[in-house]
């Protein structure tokens, strides 16, 4: 493999009518695919990731120059990419996504009627499509969660490229199709789309059965309402949109001021605010000190933005924000270019305020901006709780004798995916309890993660085989099974 | 509790001014209830099981009188439905739908940064909007599987009725409602509404958070495309329509011709062919004495389906299906009253023809009727499988040694959430390892199952507490715990 940053071209765009033969190619790669034995499956995990770190010095600094982001972070993420990959083919070898079940027959079960034996197991869904993000171009594009996950569940991927960073996705493409070929699994695997229409083609193609999608509200809930729209509609795990509000008690505010602004700022300005868990919003309360703090501390140099789409797009919102006659410019940094890389701001507004125009003012602003929000009762923080709508995060920074505690994590249980105490919800950590994801509009599937290993199970769905001879059964529900994973057996779960 | 034949009237159609005050009453018992510790939860359950089987002797005569079924199918159809809610409050009990997860803190987590505490369970959707069956007065009605596991898993339910039972759904409601009460479940967890535009207002109200529905295609995708088409969407189980074709190899065909077409016959006519697992279609060999002999056999009497809204639906598809010129008739009954009890028929084609008119032969007729399609070679049996869409089920009636099994049985799991192996679709047993979905248009989340333990998770979401102190933990999050369910401790399951 040769990547080097001047060699790899941005590829053109994919024509539309190549995108029928892509996916029948991808749906007949997946079909040996789904047959393909864990074990395989996740030594083809293990050879993408080896070959992506082995290509760290050529991926980099084409990474570097198309998003404009520092090559210790792209390094780290390139790290976090494939320690995933590697975690997906643990998954796969312990084998209890499948989440197994056999119940034997039972002439006597108390239904009524003889139970027959039955075995469930959980299947591939089909091919899928993933929309790349543009703001982690290693660990939420090409070869990141969503294409893991999908390829270790046993499903086929075309891969909608983020225009953002094209000739990285060409080279991260070249290094994972290499390494699917290396590990023999079937051509046609996994397939690069570029452009929109493509985009769109193949969610429409009646052989895709599922799609995926890290970006904009606008732009997730028009290929949602695609994906919901065609002849068959077909399950669309979108994460669009989140504010993750941090909810400042008093008590907190006022014994761990320097600290709680410190934290905040390293937070919301981590990835030049480019980061779906920035923190958005901070509640905090009025006279505790802590907005004057936020207002006379120095906030990081400006960081140019991962292009100059994102930075027009920034650069709108904040406008319309900051005109809003309910917010103030509560701090700003220095050294503002005008143009890629805007200066960190706070923007500052009552919950009174807000709850008045929330409609306007509860927005993602994607970039280094953030709004504080000061509240003077107990019962306002409630009800900024109650109002806001679905959030991936949700963070109380609070003491534990906080009487509002208990109650205000009851009514942000419904609101969030992750809720979090006393840290920042920046950094999500790929984990088997992790969840990344949250109600609408955080996603367009709250009931799914698109971090962890749980996010496994967004590409498959049940089977259940009903007095089937043992040789035709998938061996982990054969009744003596070596490789059996854990399993419901009768009611009872064994490992 | 007073409820003989005549004293229950149908109720009035809900206003649909009525329904936000009703959603709102729903969404405030939700929260309660989805505090409420699972083992009241479970007691609650048990009680209107009790009740419901203590009411048979009212219920049932109602329910005769309005779905022209026999007693027998209905006393025995209440008790599927009693043990139902019982197995969900063992479900309750137990656990381990909870999904519970616990990583510990790892400074050392491979992914390149340390490792929080994250701890991970499911916690309930919100209000339920449930749409009834009519072909199951009770085990997909008022009190059947949406409804009993929607309440198991923390959630209150509007249970809108089907107009097919109304009197029965009244006097059901009241008796679950009663029960619900004696358990001190909180007002408002439980609700009728009649009409399909309260069906619509409350599926369509923002604090509603999914849809489960039983009944047609044309019906349920209606729902469907509203559910999604909210500003926030929600998921809709909807279980649409299926032909649950049943494939006949050769050899089955030759060695137990009379064993197939008497199992046949009993299966599409049990409940006049108002079943959603119907064998609607059976793929047969030509020339191999199975067609001959269904031509030659008595089939049922006719039986009363279950209203004249019903009877006149299955009349008119039939005359279209039976008027098609690749259609023939093979067998028909005696004693069609050409009003709502129609005779039992055979209508035959060959696989040549169904796959030429596949859109207009291969459509569910729900009533007494099926479709024989001779196939010449195993060629077009497999063309067959790969052809249909999603069903509930799909069968093979076969031998061991026949050479075409391994493939077929390959190109059905994409088609079908239940393979059966010799046995008839019709009776779907309610165990942990019954799936009863399938692809679409069988349902529209082929993720999920609507019958079994494992229906319980569609009304489930994760939530993830990251660094939380153990007082503010759901009690099966707590590291030492003595109610835990089976938990996935740092990537260990634990039970």
């Amino acid at each position: 493999m040769n990547v080097t940053t001047g060699e790899i071209q941005a590829p053109p765009e994919t024509e539309v009518s190549a995108v029928d033969g892509l996916v029948a190619a991808a749906s007949a790669a997946g079909e040996e695919w789904a047959q393909t034995p864990r074990v395989d499956r996740a030594r083809a995990l293990t050879i993408v990731a080896d070959r992506l770190d082995a290509a760290a010095d050529d991926l980099v600094p084409i990474a570097m120059a198309e998003t404009h982001l520092a090559e210790a972070r792209l390094r780290a993420e390139l790290r976090r990419t494939t320690f995933q990959l590697r975690l997906f083919a643990e998954a796969l070898l312990d084998g209890s996504y499948l989440d197994a079940r056999i119940d034997h027959a039972d002439p006597e079960w108390p239904m009524g009627a003889p139970r027959p034996d039955l075995r469930r197991i959980l299947v591939p869904l089909g091919p899928v499509v993933v929309f790349a993000a543009s703001n982690f171009p290693f660990a939420f594009s090409v070869a990141g969660g969503d294409t893991a996950s999908a390829l270790a569940a046993g499903c086929s991927v075309l891969l909608k490229v983020h225009p953002g960073h094209p000739r990285l996705s060409a080279a991260t493409g070249s290094v994972v199709t290499g390494a699917l070929t290396a590990a023999a699994a079937p051509d046609g695997l996994f397939t690069l789309l570029y452009g929109d229409e493509a985009g769109r083609a193949a969610l429409l193609a009646p052989q895709v059965k599922a799609g995926a999608f890290t970006g904009s509200i606008r732009g997730g809930r028009a290929l949602f309402d695609l994906a919901s729209s065609r002849p068959e509609p077909i399950p669309f795990f979108g994460e669009l949109g989140s504010l993750n509000p941090v909810f400042v008690t008093r008590s907190a505010a006022e014994t761990r001021t320097a600290k709680i602004v410190e934290g905040f700022i390293a937070s919301f300005t981590l990835g030049a605010g480019q980061f779906c868990t920035k923190p958005g919003v901070l509640l905090a309360p009025a006279d505790s000190g802590l907005t004057s703090q936020l207002a006379g501390s120095r906030l990081p140099e400006p960081a140019p933005l991962l292009n100059s789409k994102i930075a027009d797009g920034f650069r709108q919102r904040w406008d319309s924000l900051a005109s809003h006659p309910a917010l103030t410019v509560l701090a700003t940094g220095d050294g503002d270019d005008h143009e890629e890389a805007p200066a960190p701001t706070v923007l500052r507004t009552t919950a009174a305020a807000l709850l008045e125009n929330l409609d306007e003012l509860f927005q993602e602003c994607f970039g280094p901006t953030v709004l504080v929000v000061e509240y003077d009762t107990n019962d306002e923080l409630l009800a900024v709780a109650d109002a806001i709508d679905g959030q991936l995060t949700a963070s109380l920074i609070a003491e534990l004798d906080d009487e509002i505690v208990p109650e205000l994590v009851r009514r942000l249980v419904p609101k969030a995916g992750r809720l979090l105490w006393n840290q920042w919800p920046t950094g999500v950590s790929v984990t088997h309890a992790q969840q990344h994801g949250g109600p609408y509009p955080a996603t367009t599937a709250p009931a799914t993660t698109s971090v962890g290993t749980a996010a496994i199970a967004r590409f498959l769905r049940p089977v259940t085989y009903q007095g089937f001879p043992e040789q035709l059964l998938p061996g982990e529900l054969h009744d003596v099974s070596p490789s059996a994973p854990p399993r419901l057996v009768d009611g009872r779960w064994q490992l």
